[in-house]
């Protein structure tokens, strides 16, 4: 059986200390089920199960945030994945549709973390990354590093997606950051993690995004899950030039893309996991929608830019949108869906047909990245059952 | 399809603050493993993915757990329902398994609160209960003075639950305390929230358990999941004489009896939430184990007793072997897979073929329960598909 989603929705991402999760999350759901012509969940299509992905919400928080729309005499469950939380979340929802347990499900994201952190996140003292003083944007730091050491990519390279990025998310009304910034800027912003700047490290969020998905399409606007795959990493062998997390997300990806059967060249648009500069281009490279090596030109060249071949992180990414952990997986499959619908108004991608999604979380236990999902959407007038 | 139980295994539970929590998973896997006949997980029948409950653990607590056995290359899902997350868990990974999404799966539940909790717990101050000061405790307080008022239950009939219990985990030696006590003394004991005194408490406790499911049959030994159904509470009617949670455990034990095909009579064994002396009782009720008003005098007189015609909580259940609250429904399904097998030893109930656990997780957002669990197992001597 397919699975398709029939409605998306997000909050505002930023800084909203003030802002109950729960407020967060109801943003996100009514539009979700507005979007689906689902406003009243008691109507014709309820809402049969609730998938929750977030990583540092207090136990409870899921069904306070279902509560307000009367969402819960269902099954809920919440998953925790790291950075992958709400993708994984999906993916556990699209595999229940699949196998008949539901006809509607929601998948809800949803991450407060102003009013918890006031600076980066640290592994646990007790994870090797934690013992070594090792927070995320070392770890990334040290990938970019090793890229940067083999030839793979320039500072200039890196610095070009912080650009795109930023240069995205001014057409996203709901984007934390936007600009117009100079590879000089970006470079001069203070540094963090050398080689990594304050621009090229995806901020502190909160927010929420929501995602309607049944088992049967209602109208030409319902995008097809065309194939999703999870993975968590095995050990991560440092040895290689295969970048922390590099060989999960090429794994999943492989497997995501089997799932489909389409090949990365089918790929019209595609939402990865730049919580870093690094992030994007190795990512990209992963997924094989940029030959090894190239992922910084394509960046620096506009390949990846919205009006290049293959617009990368068109929302502006975590980078611009926002990083509220649970809720970005969610989010980047609300902008993929808008995509490929045709409606994403000043930042849409000409003629975009199949989209992708890539969440990476990682960051404890010295493992190759703690989850990865890889999911892929395509609109009407691709085909399939 | 479906899902049998290969293999359970679980920790010491106690108050174990020096044992890391990947320790206290590790002995509850090893231990499944090896009952299962999977020592070696890259063996002939691999884990292809793994299903975590915790509540209080941190962002990447399994891939912390799970490393130390290299189950790191699969999908890895961390639920979090309350005090049902192991049971929500064990019900994704058999949903999973009766999709023929996965051939075998592990269930890890995992909880370390000693490090976290000097005192009871208490809901969140954004939650009705909180900002009024309703600790856990107190709720089920609530509870217990409800069917006291109502005559549905008397302080002897609440003490007889935590004897019976206490006396049964004699007889466990995972068990966090047990002991022969009198009514007098669990009613001397020190008060709590009126009307229960600490004997009838359950304790904060660290422990993990675990359980490997699988699609086939490899042996007699394997249990057969013959039903499971999830669901979360709707807003509570305090006008009703239905206590909190009452009409949820009841609602959700229809859909289970149901998928099994079964009735509360086919019950030979059940392991049930009594995190408070009040809450097995209404429990026993609910799952229609008991007549309205006469599970008290069930446990009085020795009905639900190791000896009498239907043993509860034959463990010691939550008030004695103790409730980390991740880990607890996969002890109580490790117990009710020992049961039905015929290998729990002093604590053996004759001739049990078929057994029931049920998990309540609450607590939260003024609502009838947040999450309840219940599964039904059966040895094989019970006729199925």
């Amino acid at each position: 059986m397919s699975a398709y989603v029939s409605g998306v929705g997000t909050s505002f991402f930023g800084k909203q200390p003030n802002t109950s999760p729960a407020e967060l999350a109801w943003a996100a759901i009514g539009e979700a089920f507005a979007d689906a012509g689902t406003d009243d969940p008691a109507g014709g299509h309820p809402i049969e199960a609730v998938y929750v992905g977030s990583v540092f919400g207090e136990p409870g928080v899921a069904m306070r945030a279902l509560q307000g729309y009367a969402l819960t005499g269902v099954p809920i469950v919440t998953v925790e994945n790291a950075c992958a939380s709400g993708t994984s979340a999906l993916n556990e929802a699209v595999r229940a549709i699949e196998a008949g347990r539901y006809e509607r499900v929601l998948v809800l994201g949803l991450e407060q973390m102003s009013t918890l952190f006031k600076g980066p996140i640290i592994p646990q003292q007790t994870d090797t990354e934690g013992r070594t003083g090792l927070a995320m944007p070392s770890l990334y730091a040290m990938e970019a590093s090793r890229w940067l050491h083999e030839g793979r990519v320039t500072l200039e390279q890196l610095a070009a997606v912080s650009v795109k990025n930023h240069r995205h998310a001014v057409h996203n009304p709901r984007a934390q950051y936007s600009g117009e910034y100079t590879l000089e800027q970006v470079l001069e912003s203070p540094m963090i993690s050398d080689p990594l700047t304050l621009l090229q490290c995806s901020p502190i969020s909160d927010g929420a995004a929501a995602a309607v998905v049944s088992a049967t399409a209602s109208s030409e606007r319902d995008v097809r899950v065309l194939g999703v795959a999870q993975q968590a990493g095995g050990p991560w062998d440092h040895r290689t030039t295969d970048v922390w997390g590099y060989r999960l997300i090429r794994d999943t990806a492989v497997a995501a893309f089997e799932a489909a059967g389409l090949a990365p060249a089918d790929v019209d648009v595609a939402e990865v996991h730049d919580a870093f500069t690094i992030g994007e281009l190795t990512t990209t490279e992963a997924l094989g929608l940029a030959p090894e090596g190239q992922a910084g030109e394509y960046a620096a060249t506009g390949v990846t830019a919205l009006g290049g071949r293959l617009p990368v992180n068109p929302s502006g990414g975590l980078l611009s949108r926002g990083h509220p952990l649970g809720a970005t997986g969610v989010a980047q499959v609300a902008e993929i869906v808008t995509q490929v619908r045709g409606e994403a108004g000043d930042r849409q991608v000409p003629d975009a047909r199949i989209g992708l999604v890539e969440t990476m979380g990682g960051g404890v236990a010295g493992v190759d990245g703690n989850a990865c999902v890889v999911a892929l959407f395509g609109n009407s007038e691709v085909e399939g059952d």
